[in-house]
């Protein structure tokens, strides 16, 4: 089996991390995985902001969980966060920032970097506070997050779950 | 460079096809790469239909082209087509079927197969003549159909756009 397969098919969601940081030539790789992406029309109306201060992962979790009363939520604490947005009105922006994610997912578990996707700003990354702390970051006001990729060196391994009818029409 | 990134780095849509069929083994991988794409809350409400009926494939981008008032419209003429499917109240469903093609677009590219997502079914899969091909298919109705993998061996190379913004936050 290839190593793209291979990679594919052995990469697991990773919700536990150690307090090694990532190195940022690897964060700027997966930028660039992000970035070789498809999207719809070609369009590529999204921004990528990479997070690797922990203070403000910190308290963009704590802020999230707040609001989604769910004391204590800390996004798993990652050491790196990459935060894609895209323009609100884009038709595509949902499906390009999630294949960009899932490059991103790939091209992290090459490198040993776990990770895992954060869907909980999805609805909320209008509420002011965390607005306000996007805005800080430097993602514009006509942007919107969907997902989030939380990042670090695995302390814990993933498991599969398969779920799935298959069909072929020949 | 790793041949991960070297993969997702080097991806292109290809919109050109020759008439090789793929193989059943390749595609049954590609099925299984989508099949380990991650999915919101791990509820993987997806199915995966396999077309490489050329006929059928010729009529559903013909009817496709029909409503779209595209005369002559024919997905890039593939010799096969991905098609994911998803629970229409599935939360996750655009999500997780997105991070399923772009596992596929991998894996295919890991192959030599060149893919392209097509949106054109996203807003009129639940057209009369449409649903009733994805009924012929196997596809649930109570499934939506958001993107479509289109395959076959390249006969023509694609090109990388580059656009989006960057910032780190440290």
């Amino acid at each position: 089996m290839n190593e793209v397969m291979q990679a594919i098919l052995s990469r697991r969601s990773i919700r536990q991390f150690t307090d090694q940081p990532v190195p940022k030539e690897i964060l700027e790789d997966l930028v660039q995985a992000a970035l070789h992406a498809p999207s719809g029309m070609g369009k590529k109306t999204w921004k990528f902001t990479v997070v690797t201060n922990k203070e403000k992962i910190r308290l963009l979790a704590q802020e999230t969980g707040r609001i989604l009363g769910r004391e204590g939520y800390n996004m798993y604490e990652p050491t790196a966060l990459i935060i894609p947005s895209n323009l609100r009105e884009s038709p595509y922006g949902k499906e390009d920032d999630a294949c960009a994610l899932e490059n991103i997912f790939l091209a992290a578990y090459s490198y040993g970097v776990g990770s895992v996707w954060i869907n909980q700003l999805r609805d909320i990354c209008d509420e002011p506070s965390i607005r306000a702390m996007l805005t800080e970051f430097g993602i514009p006001e006509d942007h919107t997050v969907y997902g989030i990729a939380a990042l670090g060196y695995p302390a814990a391994s993933g498991q599969y779950k398969e779920a799935g009818d298959v069909a072929f029409v020949e």
